[in-house]
């Protein structure tokens, strides 16, 4: 199963933040066996997130989605992703209720000034049409998951402390479901430090394995070469095994060398 | 002007390594004016790489990738590209000599087993039709600079050693010379801890300054918080006075909410 991962804001496309939850959600779907073909950063223009969601549309069977949930006016993913999908906006009761109790009991703590609603909360509890609400355990913006044409989109909050629990919570479930492999990645050195000999053999390996693997280059100074290996299987044993048989492979190739 | 930042390898799209290259360029043309729309990561696929140049080539003005130019059999940026811009590929002798004597030099330096060229090496230099070659300061393969339509396609390593060097030397000075414009960006804390509240008044403000303001929430424990400003100028001052005019309005609107 190919998936697609964005992230939006012009934190990220600006170049002011790091953008660590692609890394994390992309690198929870490699192990979870998906192959992960793209990660997008978007600014918080609704044209460029509708293009881009219809640009991976066709391409992926899962869209990840983190950013843009909030309550402020750059805050446009759901409608962006709505309208992209072809789908309505719906006021959802639960949500809005939810919203509300989090604004006064914050009030009630002290912590703000206003209770109840406003209309930047409000708009908060706006969910796509069709989709199930994905609770919010930290803040006030819950996400989303649609279903359209036998793909899976997931729409998660910017802030890490609040998408990474959804994430984990509600998102990886539902994957796990869509998903019968893993993935396997292993890193070992060799004692070659020439990706344009190394890479022959490589080549050969991977003609009768069906494993990736790349070489990370560190520089001639250093006479030792990482090789990183990646393999899908229906469980880890079987990943591993397939991994263990290429460098078993790749070390005979490198020895003949010599 | 318009820019979009790719960072292509399977490295970044299954979560392996974070993507710093995409924030490093992206954050340098952030500050230089330029409004950079995309940052894409995609796998080692040719089709891939093919449909995101495409994707964005009529979104923006320039387009630098990262990864993808060494010897091995998925460094296929420079052929992708190619063939998304409708170029052929040629044989660069300048680049052949420059790599058939860093391997040499490396050779006799008694870093690496074998001296001159093989396929492999030669592969880095074949570079893309009608492009100026950017040099490798560091490493054995050369970057380009390809215009088409009036668009600026860079292409450079994806080893940070050796990409930064060749972006700050060999693209910066070339993007200074497509703008005039500068961005200048600015955070500071407010005594305000609610977005759904602070948001009013962002509004009104973006309605009569030419800045973007971002509130920055961290948790209503926090009796403060952080406000990002970003201004385009034709030089700093104008920037910097842009913003400061904003943050002036945007504290009237806060104390008038006392």
């Amino acid at each position: 199963m190919k998936s697609a991962v964005f992230s939006i804001g012009k934190e990220i496309v600006s170049g002011i933040v790091l953008d660590t939850n692609s890394t994390y959600v992309s690198s929870y779907l490699y192990h979870m066996g998906f192959d992960n073909r793209f990660i997008l950063s978007v600014d918080d223009k609704k044209e460029d997130i509708i293009s881009s969601i219809n640009f991976v549309f066709d391409k992926v069977d899962v869209i990840i989605t983190t950013g843009g949930l909030g309550p402020t006016f750059d805050d446009i993913t759901l409608e962006s992703v709505a309208k992209a999908l072809n789908r309505k906006m719906y006021l959802d009761k639960e949500a809005l209720d939810f919203i509300d109790n989090f604004y006064t009991r914050l009030y009630d703590e002290g912590k703000i000034d206003s209770p109840g609603l406003n209309e930047k909360r409000k708009k908060m509890a706006y969910l796509i049409e069709g989709s199930k609400p994905l609770k919010n355990g930290v803040g006030a913006a819950w996400g989303v998951h649609v279903e359209k044409d036998g793909k899976h989109i997931f729409c998660l909050p910017g802030v890490p402390k609040e998408m990474k629990p959804m994430f984990e919570n509600e998102v990886v479930p539902v994957l796990k479901s869509l998903t019968n492999k893993v993935s396997v990645i292993k890193e070992i050195a060799f004692g070659i430090n020439d990706e344009s000999v190394l890479g022959n053999f490589i080549d050969k390996v991977m003609k009768s394995h069906d494993v990736y693997i790349k070489s990370l280059p560190s520089g001639f100074d250093n006479k030792l070469m990482n090789v990183r290996f990646i393999a899908f299987g229906k469980n880890q044993a079987e990943g591993i095994e397939k991994i263990e048989l290429a460098i078993k492979s790749l070390k005979k190739f490198i020895e003949s060398n010599r």
